[in-house]
């Protein structure tokens, strides 16, 4: 079974509001195994959303369309729908009764125009609004389903909840489970070549991978009658992927990098201090989102200038003068001087140059040094990363995880 | 001239990412003035994307594409518009060769996967990326407009701003200008209140006020025939907001509150020093965002724990044990510490409850404290806030900014 969405509304076309209506959908529906083809947006349109209705009842087996079924003029939808599956509007009564019901209760005349969100498509299943006034329907006509819901959020997943999902349920034979790796360290094209035969020859589990800021993911889609035969679908390919890029793959819960290495600092009992400069606190901004990090991290320095390197961790003058601040060396004197001042189990400095200013041909934006002291020992990345300021940043803190990470695996 | 745009990726027909692409090309095609009339989005499945261009080639006089540009099979953008539009795909040299030098850069080899994305429809205009390695393209053909971007909304949003936007400017005739003021410390309502009567008789330009996650944004649209005569209509508006909530307006110019605050420590020359518990580091990271910096930030303390804020910053224990580690006595030695240490002649101090746990009935989660010395002058804040752990620290950091900028007003 196979679903289009159909988001009406004109303020959705100028960009004013983000359409979480057709991701909360999408989520419900591929849980409940039916594939969403089409994601539309057309606005209070008469004529504009008769033909993508149209389109999408061509194309599709399923039509849920979200918006359209308020008082005013520009609500257009249960007229359009009704024309289109050739029925007339008639009044359901009790949707009439709960309108007057709800305007007495808030003190208020009911407007004319209000009782028009009463008359429904003849034949549909009405599906009570809890939280607002406009009633959803259903239609199951001729092997194809029209399901028609407001459009505020609130109204919409209430009313999806509690008169849609079970409809659907039993519409729908298959479950779609879905797990999604996480990689850092491998690009998405090299890691679709070494796992290249995997994604040609798919059919279920499904795998596809896509690139995220700095990082990959690749999400495995298993259809079965339920979650634990989907599962045993999922497991030899996760188990085979691992064997062929485990180094780089982080989490097989599509946890955040931050989240990773925090539990495992947490778990391990690893406590662990901070010297940052190109990324002036995002390190730590990152891995103090994590509840319960105070257990393990008690304090860290932003020495974002020299005299904050030679002041605050003893950096050595003839150091930053020799090799200047973004080197091996003063990283690796940073992450000492840091280890003598907090003697923590795990000590990281970073410095580096973010751009967009501040680069030279021998040191070029986008160079920068992690150094890493775990126990007694040290080691110093080098990265040499472009893009944007925030790019570099951003890539800099993950690359920085991720090699806190492997030092104490 | 009216618009389709086509999202193209099954990530998003899973509901896993959240559409922001098409929120952003909306908002930046209106201001251009021209019309969107439909959102779509497919997976990636050739004949569904092929389909679904036609359609949107026929109802619209131009389609804007996003994603599917990769390196990967399922990437399919670029073959499927060439055959819709009848053209082969060509090598592009200057392309492939950045491509080259991209992975040669990063010192990594180059799949031969990747070489597709130098392979573009004959007669494009190429849209460089330089934020990555897939180029984009215009095809302008037969009346008819196909531009071409790719997913990633860095990547998709700065060849847009580098390469799009000049080229939709000569082929559009309105203007349509827009001036985003933004505001701190006062909430969506009561700013409607405020200005109720200008939103309600508003017709040229228009008022709409939109929520921000602790901020709001009050948007004025103008039409006219040019920028000049647009923004001689939204003067007089803004001139009367600003007479009417004016202590609560940060910038008329849709920055955000860090980078406001930043550049007026820069312009006045204000050295700046911070101790973060509760936000661990995402003011300085906010702060250190912002190019030029360095200028005025030099270094900044994390101090998480208790042993930190005594022994970085010499908060007395008595106090710790007295009044808390959360208390406007704490706030307050932190700030004086840090002056003492950094002799900056601003220093910031944070110290609050970010849940989820270590809240109580006398200090619930959400209760924190900003401790602000400028000059001689020292003054505590206190914050009562509401959400989950992610909401506070991000609600502190902007009311910090805040403050930072009430206090070197």
């Amino acid at each position: 079974m196979n679903c289009a969405l159909i988001s009406i509304g004109t303020e959705l076309l100028f960009g004013q509001i983000i359409n979480t209506n057709t991701v909360y959908l999408s989520q419900q529906l591929n849980t409940l195994g039916i594939n969403v083809y089409y994601h539309f947006t057309v606005g209070d349109n008469h004529q504009r959303l008769k033909e993508v209705l149209n389109y999408a009842l061509q194309n599709a087996d399923m039509v849920i369309t979200t918006g359209g079924l308020g008082p005013t003029q520009d609500d257009l939808t249960r007229e359009t729908i009704a024309k289109a599956m050739g029925k007339r509007l008639v009044l359901h009564a009790p949707s009439m009764k709960r309108l007057e019901s709800f305007f007495r209760d808030l003190n208020r005349p009911m407007c004319e125009n209000n009782k028009k969100q009463a008359y429904l498509p003849e034949g549909s299943i009405v599906l009570q609004n809890n939280n607002g006034t406009a009633p959803g329907f259903i239609i199951d006509h001729e092997g194809k389903v029209i399901i028609s819901l407001p459009g505020p959020p609130k109204e919409m997943m209430g009313m999806f909840t509690e008169g849609v999902m079970e409809y659907l349920q039993e519409k729908s034979k298959a479950t779609i489970y879905s797990r999604v790796l996480r990689f850092f360290g491998i690009g998405e094209s090299a890691l679709e070549t070494e796992l290249l035969d995997m994604i040609s020859n798919q059919e279920n589990p499904t795998l596809a991978p896509y690139a995220k800021e700095g990082e990959v993911s690749l999400r495995i889609t298993a259809k079965a009658e339920n979650d634990v035969k989907a599962m045993a679908l999922i497991k030899p390919v996760i188990e085979e992927i691992r064997s062929r890029v485990g180094e780089y793959l982080y989490s097989e819960q599509d946890e955040e990098l931050a989240e990773v290495v925090a539990k495992q600092l947490m778990e391990k009992q690893i406590t662990i201090s901070l010297a940052e400069s190109c990324t002036g606190g995002l390190l730590a901004g990152r891995l103090t989102a994590v509840p319960g990090i105070s257990k393990c991290f008690y304090s860290g320095y932003i020495t974002y200038s020299n005299e904050a390197k030679a002041g605050m961790l003893g950096v050595k003058n003839a150091t930053l003068e020799k090799y200047g601040a973004v080197s091996e060396e003063t990283a690796k004197e940073m992450v000492m001087g840091l280890r003598k001042k907090q003697n923590s189990d795990l000590c990281v400095s970073i410095t580096g140059i973010a751009g967009p200013d501040g680069g030279t041909d021998e040191k070029p934006v986008g160079l920068v040094y992690i150094g890493i002291m775990y126990k007694e020992q040290l080691t110093v990345h080098r990265l040499n990363t472009f893009g944007d300021r925030a790019r570099i940043r951003n890539y800099t803190v993950l690359s920085a995880l991720n090699a806190i990470r492997n030092a104490i695996k």
